[in-house]
C-alpha cells in the first residue's frame, strides 16, 4: 500500500482550475490542471510549489462516535455527479503544534466543532484528508473535496464556518484552488 | 526545519552495534555502525531496509499534565556518559491504525500505562521518537534511547514492562539494536 500521492499542477490533466487563491501567508505558483497521482520518487522541483506530496494517513482526532456519525453519511471520492471540487492546502503555527493532543483535541472539536460541522454537508461534499507536515513539506494539510455543481453554495458555507473557528486562528498558510472536471473517466 | 532523519546502517559510524534482533516480524539486514543524519533525498534501496527514514513530530497522545511530569524529569540527546544506545523500529497491525483517536490513546494511556512507565525511567533513559508510516517506510516508529552503560538493566526491564502492555498486541513488527558510541564528539 502506497499511502503517499502527488498533486501535480500542469497544462492538462483530469481537473481543470478554475480559481486559485492566498488567503493566508503566500501564494502558490498558479496551475491551469490538477492530477492527482500514487508518488513514485521525489522530484526535482522550486522549494515550496508544485508539485505538493501529501500522504493519507490514520485518523488523529476523531472519536468512535464521531467516526461512526461521520461514515453512515458520508461517500467516497470519484462520483460521477461529482465534477467540483476544491485543493486546500493548510499550514498551522508552531503554537498549534506545541500543544498537547487534549488542547489541539479541545480546540479542534469541543470549541471549533470541526467534525460536527463537516458532518452538516454529508454526504453533498465528499472528503480525503492528506497529512504532510511529516513529509516536510510547504503545508501540513492538503484537503480534496469533491461535490455536484448544484452544491457549490453548501461548499462555500462549509468554508465561511470552519474559517471563523478558533481552530482557523492558528492557519497560518491557506490556499484555495477550486477545479472542475476536465476528463471524464 | 528539516523533520525528517535517515538512519543509515554502514561499515563505520558514530555508533557500533553491539546485537542485532527480530522479535516480530522480517528480520532487517545486519549492519554494524550506525549514523543518523538529517534527510537530503531519496536514495536507492532494497525495499524495506536501509537507510530507515523518520521524522519528528507532534505529540500524538499526550496530555499537558503528561507532557509536563515528562518535561520536569527528562534529559535530552548527546549526554556524554550516555554512551549506549538502542534503536527499535516498529510497525503495528492494521488493526490499531483503523481504531479512532479516543481507542487508541485508552489503549496506549489508560490500559497499558506507555507515558506513565516511560516516566519511571527518567532521566535514566533518553528518548526521541521519529514517526514514518506517513513515510511510506517499513516500519511506522522508530525509537531511539540514549544511557549511561550503568543504567542499561533499567533499560531492559523498561522494554519487559512495555512489551507486557495490550499495546503491544498490535505490533507486529520490531527490531531491537542495540548499540555504543564509537565516536565521541
Amino acid at each position: 500500500v502506497i499511502n503517499r500521492f502527488a498533486f501535480i499542477g500542469a497544462e492538462a490533466g483530469t481537473w481543470r482550475v478554475t480559481s486559485q487563491k492566498a488567503l493566508s501567508g503566500e501564494a502558490l505558483d498558479e496551475i491551469s490542471h490538477l492530477d492527482i497521482v500514487a508518488f513514485q520518487s521525489d522530484v526535482s522541483r522550486a522549494p515550496g510549489n508544485w508539485p505538493l506530496i501529501g500522504a493519507k494517513s490514520n485518523l488523529r482526532y476523531t472519536t468512535r462516535t464521531e467516526l461512526n456519525s461521520l461514515r453512515s453519511r458520508q461517500e467516497g471520492l470519484g462520483r460521477p455527479q461529482a465534477t467540483r471540487a476544491a485543493l486546500i492546502p493548510l499550514r498551522k503555527s508552531a503554537a498549534w503544534w506545541d500543544l498537547s493532543q487534549d488542547e489541539r483535541r479541545a480546540i479542534f472539536e469541543e470549541q471549533s466543532h470541526h467534525s460536527a460541522i463537516g458532518l452538516d454537508y454529508l454526504p453533498a461534499i465528499a472528503r480525503q484528508l492528506y497529512h504532510c507536515r511529516d513529509l516536510d513539506e510547504p503545508f501540513d494539510f492538503l484537503t480534496w473535496f469533491e461535490f455536484a455543481p448544484e452544491h457549490t453554495r453548501h461548499f462555500d458555507n462549509l468554508l465561511e464556518r470552519l474559517r471563523r473557528t478558533r481552530e482557523w486562528s492558528f492557519v497560518e498558510r491557506e490556499v484555495e484552488i477550486r477545479l472542475e472536471r476536465a476528463i471524464h473517466g
